[in-house]
């Protein structure tokens, strides 16, 4: 199985070849990047030196000919405007970038400040969220895959949605994500210098990650959710970490019960209810979420905090899950890896 | 003036000592600890060389004779013990520890997990927060200083709940601090390599700050507020980061309007609203606190996010802020170096 | 084949569980530690959670009768009291630990401060670096792996040793190690709150790994060396970095060619000369050394720079490395990971 | 005294603000910035809100015509262009900068790569090294304050050169700064995500600031030195550290004596030689250099261990040092805070 990958000159980029490297039964073929066309893979990264001396390709003069699938590892408003030709020229693609997460063109549009130059793929595409969707991914030709914020909330409600166990226009969430969620961009905020002592709030009165959410929710929920969604910026490389709150409707419910069943089969999310706190450490460089549920003084506040890495579960690992399921293959193929602690 | 610190072995006492002799007629006259009797200050803590050589000397004998003020930088339980005497000899005492803050002894005994040792001080205690208390703390005997956690949530809260403009029994904290807040002890979970790459949640059931901002919030609402309160550890030395989530009862109320005529004669808050988002690092080493208020889309949920440094507005800072207006000084006497950044 | 491991509650035998875990064909069969006899594994480390299960056993009563190998990964002093038994039995063994790497037990025992239980024992023991011993180690019952330092240091000097092109009798190393290299132990000076943020040597009058280092330096050149060391504490959880220095005697020697040489047949020494500084972060969770040779402005000294993790390439990467030439396996088994970047 | 600031926008400009902000007789008069001309100080840097409000001026238009003294803390190459019209007009100057640092023009041509462009100023410039240069200080008109390296690498070998005392051609100095040492620049190598899991050397073939610490060394010694310099990025962000290696010509000199001989009278050096080792974090904020000598093993290497802050010591607060001095003020003015710890 020949794969691609466009833009693997970020940190989803890099992570993405990192796994696949460790999968069986996948070679990776081209790479392309408009800005390091030309220069090798383990030149950029070279912790990848041994592993991997692919040079970057023109995205211009790229086609993947040679390759089954292709994975877009891009900042948004990229990936619109190859689709059209590659799907239709039969690959399958996932795609970690923002461009077909949101089914409304006009939301989008508005968060994302640009034209959509592909409008007419994106009530194709399959959202990438594997505990909910694994089906429809299944059978997809195009999947676009979660954010990582996204993914960390969307798992945290879910079983209390499907439950119809809380209100749901008044969920709320506070996350934290390490700074490798900002990219490998040269800005003054992220330098070590700025970021290393320091926690803060930022996007509070709107994320880009928020409609995605919304929509995620509202389809878990089957009617309209209202969600207060807060990022911070936090001293450390990778690692969300998600605080949920939401009101109980149905206060005979027992969380623990309804998490621990509802992800019981679900071979990356791991509850640690009553055991120990969930902990980005724990999951850093693995697919896993772990998650934990408490209503604190056994009050109607229900309390969910769950952690994942952002490149991992919520990038990279998350697509190579997707392509394990478009495959055919046992969804933990390649994804077996503790994480290495400390 | 003459003081006196118990227990300055701490993180609390450390940064005490450097604030104290950064304030102009000052004078630090004695220290005690019972684990480092007879050692000198500047060999537990070589930064402090030159500055300032005095030995600690055994609590059991020192009676603080030479000093007018005595400050407690003691874990929880100590400073009860040492209050009656100290009070009848006519010292006047601020107490940087939970001894005297709630005026429930039932529940601080329930929370403490032990007896208290003189319950009939407490009424007399008065709860050392300089914008709610002012007043009562200048002619008081005995100030308990706030938690670092209750500092920042109470500020955060305090112009909404004053304002009677938002739903008292619904309120939320989500708050993280970086790891002196946990004292200087020798812990594994609190290493470098277990803290320094991570970030967790932790006493999500129940932390012993909560009846403290119940109390402290029900004071200052008028009536019985509800609080959800979740902290966060995070990889940071100093720095105490809330976001605080409501719900408004008055749609028509500006926030920003509300807070910065609330904060526009307190020296220590500084609103930011609308033009960045306050960090842990402009804050770190004073006693300012950072705070802007939010209501992310318009809506009717207002986000507030506060930085304080959790070993100065959050401990030490706060306990000169108190003496200060205890003495009848400027408020800002000896508080007033900016943070060093980066 | 089934292994055991006595002492696996630190950072090198949790990391080695973590590396075996990825080894074909090898089985953890025990797990022995007074400390937490009866408590499972993926209690204690929850990132093994879903990969081991074992509880702890006490050392005392385990006899590692179903293991054909077993690991120490203990303190110093722990392993001598227990060789003879093992041995006697059959059992072959790979030492993580200082007990049988020193030649000469007086200094040993004046490094360590404690008589040698088992002195009959250290002649037959074989010094565990691949690089230099591979013959001996695949026929040997007991190995003695090297510490963190020496190995960067050895393999550091090596190649310009062996050349007989420096002068031996002042060759110095500054080397610096993250946290993790002073155990999982709770230490006041190892809190993220007293070292994320400072830089500090340590042992400067003399360290336990010197005379180690003196040692394989002395064989390796075949005549006394003499070697001033430096270790530091520097604030990142994992990583040696060491650099070294030699006044060379051979100023014909070309020193990038000689090191390119020495270590093209190596799989775990990667030499970077002329492309990129070696950086710890490049090896982190992998067996591999990062070196690179100078001589600044063309001079008489000569520059050597190395970068391994400490608790892979410098305990439990070695060990496995070690494990796979006593089984006549291919060196890399198990090994082939590249670094989790970022 | 009022004094102006060419470059405040970088990491030692924002220094230099600090602690003039706490020197008692100094007002900061202008500040200029070609890239934020117009702009708030306290925008740009949210600490010195209620501190500073000054705006920056378009340094082609700011003639400092109110000012007694300028700084400059600028890139190389740039104060050179002012220097001549600042001179004429009376002014005195004081240059963080590399511009007038070295004696030999050539050598500076060669390191810098570019022309200077005032070079008839240069040896009337007096390097401002306080505890080698205080006399010649004090009557100049135009100071070069050293680099950060330098400081703690001349500050390490003074007595020993000094005394005569060690082999002066065989200097060896292995140092490490945290990342605000490059400054702050928008690079991808200083972003947290790659810098705060690692350490690495760089430059080992050259590094600018080689040639000032010569040449230095050389005026110390009274004959030519000559010096390897290897220089690493270290995860923190303030701070060098350096470990200095020389050879002992006179053995039976004692080598603490002579440090804390030599360094007795000096406010800014703080022997601890015996009593703990030099650590970043103790003098971070301060104008202290920690320093501790040692003969390992009674031998004839000697080590010296020196800690500083970059941003202070190896800058902004030298360059006020220099600036009591120039005034007749005593050295320790302005710069008394102790260290912020943890």
């Amino acid at each position: 199985m020949n794969v691609g990958i466009v833009g693997a000159t970020g940190y989803a980029g890099v992570e993405l070849i990192r796994l696949l490297l460790a999968h069986p039964g996948i070679a990776i073929k081209r790479l392309t990047s408009r800005a390091e066309a030309g220069r090798r893979i383990d030149d950029l990264f070279p912790s990848l030196r041994g592993y991997l001396s692919l040079a970057f390709e023109d995205p211009a003069e790229s086609r993947f000919d040679d390759c089954d699938l292709v994975f877009f590892a891009t900042p948004h408003a990229v990936s619109m405007h190859s689709m059209t030709d590659l799907l239709a020229r039969g690959k399958r693609v996932i795609d970690l970038s923002a461009d077909f997460r949101l089914r409304d063109v006009d939301i989008w549009q508005e968060w994302y400040g640009t034209t959509h130059a592909a409008p007419e793929l994106i009530a194709d595409a399959v959202y990438g969220l594997p505990e909910v969707n694994r089906e429809q991914i299944s059978g997809a030709q195009l999947v676009a895959c979660p954010g990582c914020y996204p993914t960390a909330v969307q798992l945290g409600f879910l079983p209390l949605l499907e439950a119809n166990a809380i209100e749901p226009d008044r969920l709320i969430a506070s996350c934290a994500s390490g700074t490798s969620g900002a990219g490998r961009a040269a800005k003054v905020n992220l330098l070590l210098a700025e970021a290393s002592t320091s926690m803060k709030a930022y996007a509070v009165s709107g994320h880009r990650h928020l409609p995605e959410m919304k929509q995620g929710l509202t389809a878990i929920a089957g009617s309209e959710v209202d969600l207060t969604f807060v990022p911070h910026l936090t001293p450390m490389t990778r690692g969300i970490h998600a605080t949920l709150f939401a009101k109980m409707t149905k206060s005979e419910v027992d969380v623990a019960t309804l998490y621990s069943s509802r992800y019981r089969d679900e071979a990356f999310v791991l509850m640690t209810t009553g055991q120990y706190d969930p902990e980005t450490r724990h999951v850093g460089g693995t697919n896993r979420c772990e998650m934990s549920v408490t209503r604190p003084g056994g009050g109607d506040t229900v309390v969910i905090t769950a952690a994942i890495d952002n490149l991992v579960k919520g990038a990279a690992g998350q697509a190579i899950q997707v392509m394990n399921i478009m495959l055919g293959e046992p969804e933990t193929l390649g994804l077996t890896s503790p994480a290495v602690v400390p």
